[in-house]
Protein backbone atom coordinates (compact mmCIF):
# COMPACT_ATOMS: atom_id res chain seq x y z
CA UNK A 1 0.00 0.00 0.00
CA UNK A 2 1.26 3.44 -0.75
CA UNK A 3 1.92 5.65 2.13
CA UNK A 4 1.27 9.75 2.15
CA UNK A 5 2.60 12.03 5.15
CA UNK A 6 0.46 14.93 5.58
CA UNK A 7 2.88 17.23 7.34
CA UNK A 8 2.39 20.50 9.55
CA UNK A 9 5.89 21.95 9.94
CA UNK A 10 5.03 25.30 11.52
CA UNK A 11 4.14 29.07 10.98
CA UNK A 12 7.72 29.96 9.42
CA UNK A 13 10.61 29.33 11.50
CA UNK A 14 12.03 26.01 10.96
CA UNK A 15 13.10 26.15 14.27
CA UNK A 16 8.87 25.46 15.10
CA UNK A 17 9.42 21.88 13.39
CA UNK A 18 8.31 19.11 15.56
CA UNK A 19 10.58 15.58 16.19
CA UNK A 20 7.59 13.81 14.62
CA UNK A 21 7.55 16.09 11.54
CA UNK A 22 11.19 15.45 11.45
CA UNK A 23 10.59 11.35 11.74
CA UNK A 24 8.33 11.32 9.08
CA UNK A 25 10.10 13.18 6.50
CA UNK A 26 12.55 11.41 6.67
CA UNK A 27 10.57 8.60 5.82
CA UNK A 28 9.66 10.33 2.80
CA UNK A 29 10.92 9.69 -0.79
CA UNK A 30 8.54 12.04 -3.10
CA UNK A 31 7.68 15.78 -1.30
CA UNK A 32 5.13 17.53 -3.39
CA UNK A 33 5.02 21.12 -2.81
CA UNK A 34 2.21 22.59 -3.95
CA UNK A 35 3.07 26.23 -5.14
CA UNK A 36 1.51 29.45 -3.81
CA UNK A 37 2.48 31.83 -6.61
CA UNK A 38 5.79 33.39 -7.06
CA UNK A 39 4.91 36.28 -4.42
CA UNK A 40 5.58 33.40 -1.47
CA UNK A 41 9.08 32.45 -2.55
CA UNK A 42 10.44 33.07 1.10
CA UNK A 43 7.94 30.34 2.24
CA UNK A 44 9.18 27.57 -0.40
CA UNK A 45 12.87 28.52 0.57
CA UNK A 46 11.74 28.25 4.45
CA UNK A 47 10.84 24.41 3.52
CA UNK A 48 13.83 23.83 1.30
CA UNK A 49 16.05 25.25 4.23
CA UNK A 50 13.80 22.81 6.75
CA UNK A 51 14.92 19.62 3.99
CA UNK A 52 18.62 20.61 3.27
CA UNK A 53 19.03 21.01 7.46
CA UNK A 54 17.18 17.43 8.66
CA UNK A 55 16.37 14.98 5.31
CA UNK A 56 19.49 13.29 4.39
CA UNK A 57 18.17 10.32 2.60
CA UNK A 58 17.71 10.75 -1.32
CA UNK A 59 14.76 11.98 -1.65
CA UNK A 60 12.83 14.01 -4.88
CA UNK A 61 10.79 17.67 -4.70
CA UNK A 62 7.95 17.62 -7.29
CA UNK A 63 6.10 21.21 -7.67
CA UNK A 64 3.01 21.39 -7.96
CA UNK A 65 1.63 24.39 -9.51
CA UNK A 66 -1.28 25.47 -8.46
CA UNK A 67 -4.36 25.53 -10.67
CA UNK A 68 -5.91 28.85 -11.67
CA UNK A 69 -8.88 29.53 -9.59
CA UNK A 70 -11.86 31.40 -10.56
CA UNK A 71 -11.07 34.63 -8.79
CA UNK A 72 -14.13 36.23 -10.11
CA UNK A 73 -16.64 34.46 -7.88
CA UNK A 74 -16.46 36.60 -4.99
CA UNK A 75 -15.77 35.45 -1.59
CA UNK A 76 -18.81 35.08 -0.01
CA UNK A 77 -18.32 31.81 2.00
CA UNK A 78 -21.73 30.78 2.77
CA UNK A 79 -22.29 31.38 -1.26
CA UNK A 80 -23.62 28.46 -3.54
CA UNK A 81 -21.42 29.92 -5.93
CA UNK A 82 -18.01 30.38 -4.46
CA UNK A 83 -18.17 26.64 -2.70
CA UNK A 84 -18.47 25.57 -6.28
CA UNK A 85 -15.42 27.85 -7.46
CA UNK A 86 -13.37 25.87 -4.52
CA UNK A 87 -14.86 23.00 -5.05
CA UNK A 88 -13.67 22.74 -8.39
CA UNK A 89 -10.11 24.24 -7.39
CA UNK A 90 -9.69 21.46 -5.06
CA UNK A 91 -10.55 19.18 -7.36
CA UNK A 92 -8.04 20.08 -10.36
CA UNK A 93 -5.67 20.30 -7.35
CA UNK A 94 -6.43 16.78 -6.63
CA UNK A 95 -6.14 15.61 -9.98
CA UNK A 96 -2.31 16.94 -10.39
CA UNK A 97 -1.53 15.45 -6.68
CA UNK A 98 -3.03 11.80 -8.07
CA UNK A 99 -1.23 12.25 -11.47
CA UNK A 100 2.04 13.37 -9.73
CA UNK A 101 1.63 10.64 -6.57
CA UNK A 102 1.06 7.76 -9.49
CA UNK A 103 4.52 8.47 -11.31
CA UNK A 104 5.96 7.66 -8.28
CA UNK A 105 6.44 4.31 -6.07
CA UNK A 106 7.97 5.54 -2.89
CA UNK A 107 6.83 7.26 -0.37
CA UNK A 108 5.17 10.86 -0.34
CA UNK A 109 4.80 13.77 1.36
CA UNK A 110 3.03 17.00 1.98
CA UNK A 111 4.77 19.90 4.06
CA UNK A 112 2.03 21.97 5.18
CA UNK A 113 2.37 25.71 6.53
CA UNK A 114 1.34 25.96 10.33
CA UNK A 115 -0.74 23.15 10.81
CA UNK A 116 -3.06 20.63 8.58
CA UNK A 117 -6.05 21.20 10.50
CA UNK A 118 -6.92 24.83 10.61
CA UNK A 119 -7.61 26.77 7.08
CA UNK A 120 -5.47 24.51 5.11
CA UNK A 121 -6.83 22.95 1.85
CA UNK A 122 -4.61 19.85 1.63
CA UNK A 123 -6.51 17.47 3.60
CA UNK A 124 -9.41 18.06 1.83
CA UNK A 125 -7.32 17.40 -1.74
CA UNK A 126 -5.92 14.44 -0.38
CA UNK A 127 -9.70 12.92 0.32
CA UNK A 128 -10.71 13.85 -2.95
CA UNK A 129 -7.43 12.12 -4.35
CA UNK A 130 -9.01 8.81 -2.72
CA UNK A 131 -12.44 9.70 -3.63
CA UNK A 132 -11.58 9.53 -7.46
CA UNK A 133 -10.77 5.70 -6.53
CA UNK A 134 -7.95 5.77 -9.10
CA UNK A 135 -4.94 5.96 -6.58
CA UNK A 136 -5.03 3.45 -3.08
CA UNK A 137 -2.75 4.65 -0.62
CA UNK A 138 -2.91 5.22 3.35
CA UNK A 139 -1.75 8.78 4.86
CA UNK A 140 -1.03 10.06 7.91
CA UNK A 141 -1.17 13.82 9.46
CA UNK A 142 1.20 15.07 11.72
CA UNK A 143 0.30 18.12 13.69
CA UNK A 144 2.10 21.38 13.79
CA UNK A 145 2.47 24.63 15.15
CA UNK A 146 -0.16 27.52 13.83
CA UNK A 147 0.46 31.25 13.60
CA UNK A 148 -2.29 31.42 16.75
CA UNK A 149 0.36 29.59 18.81
CA UNK A 150 3.25 31.88 17.14
CA UNK A 151 1.11 34.90 17.75
CA UNK A 152 0.02 33.86 21.82
CA UNK A 153 4.21 33.41 22.25
CA UNK A 154 5.36 36.34 20.87
CA UNK A 155 2.52 38.41 22.71
CA UNK A 156 3.69 36.44 25.35
CA UNK A 157 -0.47 36.12 26.01
CA UNK A 158 -2.86 33.48 26.90
CA UNK A 159 -5.85 33.63 23.93
CA UNK A 160 -8.53 34.05 26.51
CA UNK A 161 -9.59 35.01 29.68
CA UNK A 162 -9.82 32.21 32.48
CA UNK A 163 -12.60 29.76 31.02
CA UNK A 164 -14.06 31.54 28.35
CA UNK A 165 -13.94 30.81 24.83
CA UNK A 166 -11.76 31.56 21.82
CA UNK A 167 -13.46 32.25 18.30
CA UNK A 168 -11.23 31.72 15.41
CA UNK A 169 -13.00 33.08 12.47
CA UNK A 170 -12.49 35.32 9.80
CA UNK A 171 -11.80 38.91 8.55
CA UNK A 172 -15.11 38.54 6.19
CA UNK A 173 -17.18 37.00 9.02
CA UNK A 174 -15.98 39.26 11.48
CA UNK A 175 -17.15 42.19 8.95
CA UNK A 176 -20.28 40.95 8.60
CA UNK A 177 -20.85 39.92 12.29
CA UNK A 178 -18.86 42.22 14.39
CA UNK A 179 -17.51 41.54 17.27
CA UNK A 180 -19.19 39.05 20.02
CA UNK A 181 -18.82 39.66 23.76
CA UNK A 182 -17.53 37.20 26.10
CA UNK A 183 -15.33 35.51 24.00
CA UNK A 184 -11.67 36.75 22.32
CA UNK A 185 -11.70 36.62 18.80
CA UNK A 186 -8.69 35.41 16.51
CA UNK A 187 -9.34 36.66 12.85
CA UNK A 188 -7.55 34.80 10.32
CA UNK A 189 -7.31 35.47 6.21
CA UNK A 190 -8.13 39.06 6.55
CA UNK A 191 -6.50 41.25 3.53
CA UNK A 192 -8.61 44.22 4.51
CA UNK A 193 -7.75 45.27 8.42
CA UNK A 194 -11.22 44.85 9.20
CA UNK A 195 -10.26 45.35 12.94
CA UNK A 196 -10.66 49.28 11.50
CA UNK A 197 -14.38 48.53 11.12
CA UNK A 198 -15.39 47.55 14.47
CA UNK A 199 -17.23 50.23 16.81
CA UNK A 200 -16.53 50.91 20.46
CA UNK A 201 -13.59 52.03 22.82
CA UNK A 202 -13.30 49.14 24.84
CA UNK A 203 -11.08 46.65 22.52
CA UNK A 204 -7.70 45.86 22.51
CA UNK A 205 -5.52 44.11 19.54
CA UNK A 206 -2.81 41.59 19.60
CA UNK A 207 -1.36 41.78 15.92
CA UNK A 208 1.36 39.73 14.61
CA UNK A 209 2.75 39.37 10.74
CA UNK A 210 5.26 37.10 9.47
CA UNK A 211 4.72 35.20 12.52
CA UNK A 212 8.16 32.97 13.74
CA UNK A 213 10.21 34.59 10.72
CA UNK A 214 12.88 36.98 11.21
CA UNK A 215 10.99 39.81 9.94
CA UNK A 216 8.17 38.81 12.17
CA UNK A 217 6.28 42.42 14.02
CA UNK A 218 3.88 42.43 16.92
CA UNK A 219 2.07 45.39 17.32
CA UNK A 220 -0.46 45.25 20.64
CA UNK A 221 -2.48 48.41 22.43
CA UNK A 222 -6.10 49.19 22.67
CA UNK A 223 -7.57 49.23 19.16
CA UNK A 224 -8.75 52.99 18.36
CA UNK A 225 -4.91 53.59 20.01
CA UNK A 226 -2.80 51.30 17.35
CA UNK A 227 -5.27 50.73 14.56
CA UNK A 228 -3.49 53.39 12.41
CA UNK A 229 -0.19 52.14 13.30
CA UNK A 230 -1.10 48.54 12.36
CA UNK A 231 -2.51 49.38 8.60
CA UNK A 232 0.28 52.20 7.94
CA UNK A 233 2.92 48.96 9.60
CA UNK A 234 1.15 46.76 7.14
CA UNK A 235 1.03 48.52 4.46
CA UNK A 236 4.57 49.39 4.49
CA UNK A 237 5.51 46.07 5.04
CA UNK A 238 3.46 44.39 2.15
CA UNK A 239 4.58 46.80 -0.19
CA UNK A 240 8.26 46.37 0.53
CA UNK A 241 8.24 42.14 0.95
CA UNK A 242 5.43 42.39 -1.58
CA UNK A 243 3.09 39.94 0.68
CA UNK A 244 2.31 39.56 3.88
CA UNK A 245 0.84 37.41 6.39
CA UNK A 246 -0.81 38.52 9.70
CA UNK A 247 -3.31 37.45 12.13
CA UNK A 248 -4.72 39.38 15.24
CA UNK A 249 -6.59 38.32 18.59
CA UNK A 250 -9.42 41.02 19.48
CA UNK A 251 -11.37 40.91 22.72
CA UNK A 252 -13.52 43.61 24.51
CA UNK A 253 -12.59 45.07 28.03
CA UNK A 254 -14.65 43.68 30.73
CA UNK B 1 19.40 39.62 34.43
CA UNK B 2 17.46 36.09 35.02
CA UNK B 3 16.10 34.52 32.22
CA UNK B 4 12.76 32.29 31.99
CA UNK B 5 11.70 29.57 29.32
CA UNK B 6 8.12 28.90 29.14
CA UNK B 7 7.84 26.33 27.06
CA UNK B 8 5.18 23.85 25.42
CA UNK B 9 5.57 20.61 25.08
CA UNK B 10 2.84 18.83 23.15
CA UNK B 11 -0.10 16.75 23.85
CA UNK B 12 1.82 13.80 25.44
CA UNK B 13 3.53 12.59 22.45
CA UNK B 14 7.43 13.26 23.30
CA UNK B 15 7.69 13.31 19.46
CA UNK B 16 5.34 16.44 19.27
CA UNK B 17 8.51 18.43 21.06
CA UNK B 18 9.52 21.59 18.58
CA UNK B 19 12.89 21.68 17.51
CA UNK B 20 12.47 25.30 18.90
CA UNK B 21 11.54 23.73 22.62
CA UNK B 22 14.77 21.63 22.24
CA UNK B 23 17.14 24.60 22.02
CA UNK B 24 15.69 25.88 24.87
CA UNK B 25 15.43 23.58 27.18
CA UNK B 26 19.37 22.80 26.36
CA UNK B 27 19.94 26.52 28.07
CA UNK B 28 17.93 25.76 30.72
CA UNK B 29 19.50 25.03 34.91
CA UNK B 30 16.74 24.41 36.50
CA UNK B 31 12.90 23.12 35.67
CA UNK B 32 10.13 24.19 37.40
CA UNK B 33 7.75 21.29 37.36
CA UNK B 34 4.32 22.37 38.68
CA UNK B 35 2.65 19.33 39.79
CA UNK B 36 -0.46 18.31 38.35
CA UNK B 37 -1.42 15.80 41.61
CA UNK B 38 0.15 12.32 41.77
CA UNK B 39 -2.91 10.48 39.68
CA UNK B 40 -0.82 12.13 36.06
CA UNK B 41 2.10 10.00 37.13
CA UNK B 42 2.41 9.47 33.75
CA UNK B 43 2.57 12.70 32.50
CA UNK B 44 5.62 14.02 34.96
CA UNK B 45 6.82 10.98 33.81
CA UNK B 46 6.39 11.71 29.75
CA UNK B 47 8.57 15.36 30.80
CA UNK B 48 11.19 13.00 32.78
CA UNK B 49 11.53 11.10 29.30
CA UNK B 50 11.98 14.26 26.95
CA UNK B 51 14.35 15.70 28.99
CA UNK B 52 16.26 12.28 29.47
CA UNK B 53 16.47 12.30 25.91
CA UNK B 54 17.41 15.33 24.65
CA UNK B 55 18.97 17.16 27.77
CA UNK B 56 22.48 17.31 28.12
CA UNK B 57 23.79 19.56 30.29
CA UNK B 58 23.99 18.95 34.41
CA UNK B 59 20.22 20.74 35.37
CA UNK B 60 18.25 20.39 38.15
CA UNK B 61 14.46 19.16 38.62
CA UNK B 62 12.56 21.59 41.72
CA UNK B 63 9.00 20.08 41.90
CA UNK B 64 6.08 22.66 42.90
CA UNK B 65 3.46 20.68 44.09
CA UNK B 66 0.35 22.59 43.79
CA UNK B 67 -0.83 24.62 46.70
CA UNK B 68 -4.60 23.43 47.74
CA UNK B 69 -7.52 25.20 45.58
CA UNK B 70 -10.68 26.45 47.18
CA UNK B 71 -13.18 23.66 45.50
CA UNK B 72 -16.09 24.80 47.91
CA UNK B 73 -16.87 27.25 45.33
CA UNK B 74 -18.37 26.45 42.03
CA UNK B 75 -17.07 26.39 39.01
CA UNK B 76 -18.94 29.01 37.47
CA UNK B 77 -16.45 31.56 35.56
CA UNK B 78 -18.50 34.65 35.34
CA UNK B 79 -18.65 34.37 39.29
CA UNK B 80 -16.66 36.57 41.37
CA UNK B 81 -16.19 34.06 44.02
CA UNK B 82 -15.22 31.56 41.62
CA UNK B 83 -12.68 34.10 40.15
CA UNK B 84 -11.45 35.10 43.24
CA UNK B 85 -10.43 31.19 44.53
CA UNK B 86 -8.85 30.92 41.08
CA UNK B 87 -6.98 34.41 41.44
CA UNK B 88 -5.93 33.40 45.26
CA UNK B 89 -5.02 30.06 43.70
CA UNK B 90 -2.58 31.76 41.43
CA UNK B 91 -1.18 33.83 43.82
CA UNK B 92 0.00 30.50 45.71
CA UNK B 93 1.88 29.26 42.68
CA UNK B 94 3.27 32.66 41.81
CA UNK B 95 4.62 32.56 45.59
CA UNK B 96 5.74 28.88 45.25
CA UNK B 97 7.45 29.52 41.64
CA UNK B 98 8.82 32.97 43.35
CA UNK B 99 10.28 31.21 45.58
CA UNK B 100 12.12 28.42 43.83
CA UNK B 101 13.12 30.83 41.13
CA UNK B 102 14.62 32.98 43.68
CA UNK B 103 16.64 30.52 45.18
CA UNK B 104 18.65 29.45 41.87
CA UNK B 105 20.93 31.25 39.74
CA UNK B 106 21.21 29.83 36.50
CA UNK B 107 18.42 29.91 33.51
CA UNK B 108 14.97 28.89 34.70
CA UNK B 109 12.46 26.74 32.65
CA UNK B 110 9.09 25.48 32.86
CA UNK B 111 7.36 23.08 30.53
CA UNK B 112 3.79 23.42 29.51
CA UNK B 113 1.22 20.78 28.09
CA UNK B 114 0.35 21.59 25.21
CA UNK B 115 0.65 25.37 24.50
CA UNK B 116 1.09 27.94 27.54
CA UNK B 117 -1.79 30.18 25.45
CA UNK B 118 -4.61 27.60 25.76
CA UNK B 119 -6.23 26.74 28.84
CA UNK B 120 -2.86 26.90 31.03
CA UNK B 121 -2.53 29.15 33.99
CA UNK B 122 1.14 29.26 33.72
CA UNK B 123 1.50 32.57 31.59
CA UNK B 124 -0.66 34.16 34.06
CA UNK B 125 1.37 32.94 37.45
CA UNK B 126 4.72 34.31 35.72
CA UNK B 127 3.02 37.63 35.07
CA UNK B 128 1.87 37.54 38.33
CA UNK B 129 5.34 36.85 39.94
CA UNK B 130 6.81 39.83 38.07
CA UNK B 131 3.74 42.09 39.06
CA UNK B 132 4.75 41.17 42.83
CA UNK B 133 7.88 42.74 41.85
CA UNK B 134 10.70 40.90 44.30
CA UNK B 135 11.96 39.36 41.04
CA UNK B 136 13.18 40.46 38.11
CA UNK B 137 13.78 38.54 35.16
CA UNK B 138 12.96 38.14 31.52
CA UNK B 139 10.69 35.24 29.64
CA UNK B 140 10.20 33.91 26.30
CA UNK B 141 7.03 31.66 25.26
CA UNK B 142 8.11 28.55 23.24
CA UNK B 143 4.39 27.72 21.56
CA UNK B 144 3.65 23.62 21.42
CA UNK B 145 1.35 21.13 19.61
CA UNK B 146 -1.68 21.47 21.31
CA UNK B 147 -4.33 18.69 22.07
CA UNK B 148 -6.91 20.49 19.28
CA UNK B 149 -4.19 20.03 16.69
CA UNK B 150 -3.56 16.36 18.00
CA UNK B 151 -7.29 15.42 17.62
CA UNK B 152 -7.99 16.35 14.20
CA UNK B 153 -4.49 14.59 12.88
CA UNK B 154 -5.63 11.65 14.86
CA UNK B 155 -8.99 11.91 12.60
CA UNK B 156 -6.97 13.23 9.69
CA UNK B 157 -9.98 16.18 9.95
CA UNK B 158 -9.75 19.64 9.41
CA UNK B 159 -11.42 21.62 12.26
CA UNK B 160 -13.88 23.39 10.73
CA UNK B 161 -15.96 23.71 7.13
CA UNK B 162 -14.28 25.96 4.39
CA UNK B 163 -14.04 29.46 5.69
CA UNK B 164 -16.45 28.90 8.35
CA UNK B 165 -14.97 29.63 12.13
CA UNK B 166 -13.92 27.39 15.14
CA UNK B 167 -15.23 28.26 18.20
CA UNK B 168 -13.29 27.03 21.18
CA UNK B 169 -15.17 26.43 24.69
CA UNK B 170 -15.61 24.24 28.12
CA UNK B 171 -17.77 21.76 28.89
CA UNK B 172 -19.67 24.17 31.51
CA UNK B 173 -20.53 26.80 28.20
CA UNK B 174 -21.41 23.57 26.23
CA UNK B 175 -23.65 22.91 28.46
CA UNK B 176 -25.60 26.54 29.71
CA UNK B 177 -25.09 28.19 25.69
CA UNK B 178 -25.62 24.72 23.53
CA UNK B 179 -24.26 24.08 20.46
CA UNK B 180 -24.48 27.15 18.03
CA UNK B 181 -24.94 26.98 14.03
CA UNK B 182 -22.75 27.90 11.33
CA UNK B 183 -19.59 27.21 13.05
CA UNK B 184 -17.61 24.10 14.25
CA UNK B 185 -17.37 23.81 18.05
CA UNK B 186 -13.99 22.35 19.93
CA UNK B 187 -14.96 21.33 23.85
CA UNK B 188 -12.55 21.39 26.63
CA UNK B 189 -12.43 21.45 30.04
CA UNK B 190 -15.52 18.50 30.30
CA UNK B 191 -15.66 16.01 32.78
CA UNK B 192 -19.24 15.16 32.49
CA UNK B 193 -19.51 14.00 28.49
CA UNK B 194 -21.65 17.23 28.04
CA UNK B 195 -22.13 16.48 24.67
CA UNK B 196 -25.14 13.73 25.62
CA UNK B 197 -27.45 17.06 26.56
CA UNK B 198 -27.06 18.51 23.23
CA UNK B 199 -30.43 17.71 21.64
CA UNK B 200 -30.92 17.33 17.54
CA UNK B 201 -29.88 14.53 15.26
CA UNK B 202 -28.04 16.50 13.10
CA UNK B 203 -24.52 16.53 15.58
CA UNK B 204 -21.63 15.16 13.86
CA UNK B 205 -18.64 14.27 16.82
CA UNK B 206 -15.09 13.57 16.70
CA UNK B 207 -13.91 12.46 20.08
CA UNK B 208 -10.31 11.92 21.12
CA UNK B 209 -8.55 11.44 24.69
CA UNK B 210 -4.86 10.67 25.95
CA UNK B 211 -3.89 12.60 22.48
CA UNK B 212 -0.55 11.61 21.33
CA UNK B 213 0.07 9.44 24.17
CA UNK B 214 0.48 4.84 23.57
CA UNK B 215 -3.05 4.84 24.79
CA UNK B 216 -4.88 7.60 22.46
CA UNK B 217 -8.30 6.55 21.77
CA UNK B 218 -10.51 8.40 19.06
CA UNK B 219 -14.18 7.67 18.35
CA UNK B 220 -16.13 9.55 15.93
CA UNK B 221 -19.67 9.55 14.58
CA UNK B 222 -22.96 10.69 14.59
CA UNK B 223 -23.46 12.17 18.08
CA UNK B 224 -26.97 9.91 18.41
CA UNK B 225 -25.34 6.57 17.45
CA UNK B 226 -21.65 6.80 18.89
CA UNK B 227 -22.04 8.95 22.38
CA UNK B 228 -23.49 6.03 24.74
CA UNK B 229 -20.52 4.16 23.20
CA UNK B 230 -18.04 7.23 24.13
CA UNK B 231 -19.70 7.97 27.43
CA UNK B 232 -18.99 4.01 28.44
CA UNK B 233 -15.30 3.89 27.01
CA UNK B 234 -14.63 7.04 28.28
CA UNK B 235 -15.45 5.86 31.94
CA UNK B 236 -13.87 2.26 31.53
CA UNK B 237 -10.69 4.08 30.78
CA UNK B 238 -10.78 6.77 33.52
CA UNK B 239 -11.59 3.76 36.22
CA UNK B 240 -8.62 1.76 34.55
CA UNK B 241 -5.91 4.49 34.41
CA UNK B 242 -7.28 6.62 37.18
CA UNK B 243 -7.37 9.57 35.47
CA UNK B 244 -8.50 10.76 32.31
CA UNK B 245 -7.57 13.76 29.43
CA UNK B 246 -10.23 13.90 26.44
CA UNK B 247 -11.47 16.83 23.97
CA UNK B 248 -14.05 16.62 21.39
CA UNK B 249 -15.26 18.18 18.18
CA UNK B 250 -19.18 19.10 17.31
CA UNK B 251 -20.58 20.12 14.25
CA UNK B 252 -24.25 20.54 13.07
CA UNK B 253 -24.61 19.08 9.72
CA UNK B 254 -25.59 21.33 7.12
Amino acid sequence: MRKLFVIGIGAGDPDQVTVQALKAMRQVDVFFLIGKGAEKQELTDVRAAILAEHVQQPHTIVEITDPPRDRTVPARHADAAYQGAVADWHEARAELLERAFAETDGVGGILVWGDPSLYDSTLRIVERVLERGNLRFDYDVIPGITSIQALAAAHRTVLHEIGEPLHITTGRRLRDEGLADGQSTLVMLDGECSFTQLPGDDVYIWWGAYLGMPDEVVIEGPLRVVENRITRRRAALREAKGWIMDIYLLRRSL
